[in-house]
């Protein structure tokens, strides 16, 4: 991609209304704009990185055996009332009323609505168990959007919704899950902690909340050290994780004795961005799901609820991952792998090497961004800073007499001269 | 993707409220269920069509050079009355009051958005000329919805946006998306005809409609069949193309003397799934958007804005590629390549033949969806030929005796044993 033909519209001064980080550098690097109180448009290089992060959720949700659909964002109010909940959500829920006078909604979840279809296309056990999930935009009509995207009031959410038979299909579903979250933040470059927590209004008995450790934090969390040597491989990950001490410091200050010794305790600020639940048979039960068991029986089946803020991720990797010049991308989500610098875009010696370099990585199947405008060095090197794709491959006219161009590693800053023979087995390796 | 732990509820009776045979089949093929009126959720065979669609509007605006981003379904109603349409819109829009009793709405389109967001993002006209288009779920409260997705309420729709500097290059980015309209039609085995349209709300002074052709289509066009003979590679191809005759039939009855001689004037139904319109600065200059040029003076851009409806896009190829067996996809949107239907999965030796036809093929990078459901085969081959996916393999116990399978060709119905090895070769060539 050149970047002369791109829309990036990069901000040289922080925003005065942006109170953290992410949002700032959100902002600054031209990944958002804000259209409304609390909702924001994806610029190019915002929505390239959203669709990188819904891909890791979507890949580990694949492996987990968890089945795609895609739920609308208006709901019937009618089938919230079957559940109880219409009224008793509050106003967080945004609330329509179509041209015909009918009571609708902006879902803000959707339990109601997986539950009436499931109940309309399944009927027998034999279709069970299953995990649908989606990845789609929700509406909540916070009374004071802050922070971005990170409590924003439209934003993308991937929902799971198991449906089993019994009670223990019911906690294998929702492991399976919680083992998927925990490969879906690792995969992300991110570091998760599992925090046990109260079900709230979803109901239920079981419920976690991940929060990703990040010193620019809202939350703060304890946990026991030893969470970190859990192999998520092992068959009985989620049961060890679950097993290992950690709380949100409101609940731990309430703990007369903390069972975990002073050493092994962690205390670091993170971020919520996953929250799961099992909650058995409150849904389908006031909504009337039935289905036949091999006996001739009708069962009820046994739900959970598994949620994580896609949009609200992006936030919680820049808050875990930036220094003073701008965000550091993990390369699993980078918009684009290389950013590619010509200083000197009136050489020809130079704008032909550049070209040649983006075509041949392009060809190679990395994505590159190539910036090719007619600026300063020095505003082209803050640029791909502040973007901060994980390599920058800088081309001027010394080195192109030499064959050479420079490479830099944004995360550590190191950069050296090298032929381009050797970026080019470096980078497509 | 095993059917046995998938979802896909087909239907065998036609569902009594649906009038054409498109709502019928995607009920009865399990791509959607209605929520509420207008307003559909994608089952998971359903979203894999949908993704498709999708994939090849995006590859095509891609190479047309528009710039993909993502702007929010909520709007401010406060932009709308920067351009005077807040009020003349109409009961179509879904108004919508939040907590704050601030006036917001879903978005039916983004003219206002986009040119604000340009505005506040652009100053140059080095950063001119730009399109921009997203692909995002639109909400027109329709007085009636009917035809299931053809007319719904919640649809998705990619809408593009053009930002040039002159006149010339307004109708040069209005060609190149005419160009990639055609193309995109082609990529999804559809044959399109453009038909002058006129502007409507939307403004401006030159626009057209695309209508796929298709027996039970809603409209009815008339047309030059010299439309057909246009090499969409050349490029005076959306010039040729605008000066053949091409016209919707209440145009068309108006014009006393038909340009087109009688032999060449073809006359066909068919079904409207884009329109696209140039209208200069209406936008821009009700909102306020200008650019320094390169003298320095201040132009307000020309604009012109390109909608497709995705969703409605599905409905439209099967109402033109379908027979009374059920769908037939195209190649280019196929939710799988493949259907393998295993005849007796209680066989030892057919559930290892079929599973590992399986893995070779998905190996070779083919999508497969495998019947390995306890069932009937009659009721297998009815759903294999209702879901449409293009290719069909049978696997019996006295073909995996002699080491040979069916291959079943969708579109013609033709069939033939073959051995697994050819069919391997076939497929994945």
């Amino acid at each position: 991609m050149l970047l002369s033909r791109y829309l990036l519209p990069v901000m040289k001064e922080t925003p005065a209304d942006a109170q953290i980080v992410s949002h700032q550098m959100m902002l600054r690097a031209g990944l958002v704009r804000q259209t409304a109180a609390g909702i924001y448009a994806w610029l190019p290089l915002g929505l390239r990185v959203l669709n990188r992060i819904a891909s890791v959720v979507r890949a580990e949700q694949d492996r987990a055996g968890a089945i795609e659909m895609l739920m609308p964002t208006i709901q019937s109010a009618d089938l919230w009332r079957q559940s109880g909940r219409f009224d008793a959500y509050g106003p967080e829920m945004l609330r329509i009323k179509d041209r015909g006078g009918r009571e609708m909604l902006y879902g803000p979840t959707n339990e109601e609505m997986i539950t009436a279809i499931f109940r309309d296309c399944v009927k027998s056990y034999r279709d069970l168990p299953r995990t649908l999930y989606h990845i789609q935009w929700k509406f909540r009509d916070e009374v004071r959007p802050r922070f971005g995207v990170m409590r924003g009031r439209e934003f993308l959410m991937k929902d799971a919704y198991s449906f089993d038979m019994d009670e223990a299909g019911g906690r294998a579903s929702y492991d399976a899950m919680f083992t998927a979250y925990l490969r879906t933040f690792a995969a992300l470059g991110l570091r998760a902690v599992p925090v046990r927590a109260p079900t709230g209004p979803i109901g239920g008995d079981l419920s976690h909340e991940f929060h990703i450790l990040a010193d620019t934090g809202e939350s703060e969390v304890f946990f026991d050290s030893a969470l970190d040597d859990v192999d998520l491989g092992d068959p009985d990950a989620p049961a060890k994780l679950r097993n290992l001490y950690a709380m949100e410091a409101e609940e731990h200050e309430k703990i007369a004795d903390c069972p975990v010794p002073a050493e092994r305790l962690a205390k670091r600020r993170g971020i919520e961005v996953g929250h799961i639940f099992f909650f058995g048979t409150k849904y389908s039960q006031a909504m009337g799901l039935q289905v036949q068991a091999k006996d001739g029986s009708q069962v009820t089946p046994l739900m959970g609820s598994y949620g994580v803020g896609v949009s609200r991720l992006m936030g919680a990797i820049i808050e875990a991952s930036h220094d003073d010049a701008g965000i550091i991308w993990p390369e699993s989500v980078s918009p684009f792998d290389i950013g590619l610098i010509n200083l000197r875009v009136d050489d020809p010696a130079c704008a032909a090497a550049a070209h040649a370099l983006q075509a041949k990585l392009e060809a190679a199947g990395r994505t590159v961004l190539h910036d090719d405008r007619d600026a300063r060095g020095g505003e082209k090197f803050a640029t791909m800073d502040l973007i901060g794709l994980p390599w920058q491959i800088v081309v001027g006219p010394k080195g192109v007499a030499a064959g050479t161009v420079e490479l830099k590693r944004r995360s550590s800053g190191e950069k050296h001269e090298a032929s381009m023979e050797s970026v080019m087995a470096k980078l497509t390796a």
